[in-house]
């Protein structure tokens, strides 16, 4: 069967289940282009309904386990999940190595699954970009929970973290790794806590530092709780679910999740304001009027700052 | 005397060497009013007469006393100078500590030397974005050489210096500090090193450090040279400068310096768009319309791709 190239049919055709024609949307607003702009328009006013979770941390943390141990979890409680893997070193992203326990194939056959591996490439910016509207057709379409998976070592990495309602920071019971994740800005993001690789000592050391850590910069409200989890063998993963659907239930409860959920529309709005701008800008720059107004500027006729509001003035018209 | 307050009348008032007319100009032109948006008009077919240096490197490094140094120098030289202090906690900039031996009563009756503090208070973005704006200023006024001091240890400030001709990276003989230097980016940045204090122990091994790193990122074309210094008993001082004329002299016969100079005009066009659209999204934001299209937004009644383009065109008419 070939996937239709219609936004619309696409649409329904992810919404009866075909995941060819999921891939194709996703491929669509990933480039941003204007087909990728109506399935977003047309699907947009379904979100709000999945619950998005990040889990960020060091290479090496355990994330892919993790993921897929709490894929198994979702699963056994009757409810579909999608998968964003940004980690480039990801199985899920085709960075398996030889022998990694994690294989795509343990979830391929389960039509309650869905995972999307997204190449890096160096393009991370574009990713931490596009990551909000792949995440608003997952939730479009109707997956009840959506998992994004990304290694947290960079501003880039930790935004895609933030564009989800629970933040999942993973780390190990391992001297200093607590104070690398407060180095990595993944402290303040983080809701819920693993110490993932927990059969390997440090533990409670780990969990201490942490605590400490947390504790100096923490308010009233919520206090992100900490979780032993040993990945490879399941232990801990009931509990780390429980805890992330408790802070579901805070967000809901106390309001914050309107609130946030508010903020986050509004920073998305704002950065699509400046990233369509530069976009426009660049594309701007291979054409003659561009080439034209900066010859100017280097003949010293017009001033860089009155050719800006020339170029805009023209972009604003694309 | 009362300073003008017409632009015009600013700019013939500074022309004229009336130093309260031209620091009006910088203050209109730094906060990026209608009114500085006028002078950075009328100023600009002036410059590109001016030659710029920037002088950054860590803090303690010895920046501001070899700037002093240099305004010594140039001022022996019989040509006008100014100067921009960036670093906070440069004399230059009102953080003199009691005792300091550079003070800006140095400089201040001295017709042929102009320079503006500029405070930081946190927020060095605003500056980095003020300073190609000031430097035209002081360009267009008529200085020849134009010096700016900031301290190098963040990406806005490594920016600041890039906006320069010719950028001299201040360094000491210490052990690491060729390594720090180059983690903050500066190894990129500078066209002249000036390894200062050279009176203290380490000298041929830092400049040794220095020169590897570099050939090891070097290309064809300029190498940078590497002088020791003394700024606090002025050794050096003149080869430094002899050095800066080098640069200027081996941009200006490669014909590079069109090359440079055009590219950093490039940037500073798509700068200028990137954030003036920023602001006027900003601006927006207080308004109603801002407001309705968010509250649209998060009542789904359309998705934020859509409504940023709402707002692009909206903005695009202020």
């Amino acid at each position: 069967m070939a996937v239709a190239s219609d936004p619309a049919a696409l649409i329904a055709g992810a919404g009866e289940g075909d995941r060819r024609s999921l891939a194709r949307l996703l491929t669509l607003v990933e480039a941003d282009t204007d087909q990728g702009r109506r399935v977003l328009a047309s699907l947009f006013a379904a979100t709000g309904r999945g619950w998005t979770v990040g889990l960020t941390g060091a290479p090496g943390a355990g994330k892919s386990t993790l993921t897929s141990r709490l894929i198994d979890h979702i699963r056994g409680e009757g409810t579909s999940v999608a998968v964003i893997a940004v980690d480039p070193s990801s199985p899920f992203s085709g960075g398996a190595i030889l022998g990694d326990r994690v294989r795509m194939q343990d979830h391929i056959d389960d039509p309650g699954v869905y995972i999307r591996s997204v190449a890096t490439r160096g393009h991370l910016g574009g990713i931490s970009e596009a990551t909000p509207r792949c995440l608003a057709v997952l939730d479009g379409i109707g997956f009840s929970e959506i998992l994004v998976e990304t290694v947290g070592v960079g501003q880039a990495e930790v935004d895609i973290a933030g564009n989800t309602d629970t933040t999942v920071v993973v780390l190990n019971p391992r001297w200093g790794d607590s104070i690398q994740a407060a180095k990595a800005g993944l402290l303040e993001v983080g809701d819920v806590f693993a110490v993932n690789k927990a059969d390997r000592p440090g533990v409670a050391e780990t969990v201490r530092d942490l605590r400490q850590m947390l504790e100096l910069g923490g308010g009233l409200g919520w206090q992100p709780p900490i979780l032993p989890t040993v990945a490879e063998t399941g232990d801990g993963i009931a509990e780390l679910w429980k805890a992330i659907a408790a802070h579901r239930r805070h967000l809901l409860e106390s309001g914050e999740l309107q609130a946030v959920r508010r903020a986050r529309l509004v920073q998305e709005v704002r950065a699509e304001v400046v990233n369509t701008m530069r976009r426009r800008v660049r594309r701007r720059m291979d054409d003659d009027t561009w080439q034209r107004t900066i010859d100017r500027v280097v003949a010293r006729q017009v001033d860089p700052w009155t050719a800006a509001r020339e170029i805009i003035d023209l972009a604003a018209l694309d």
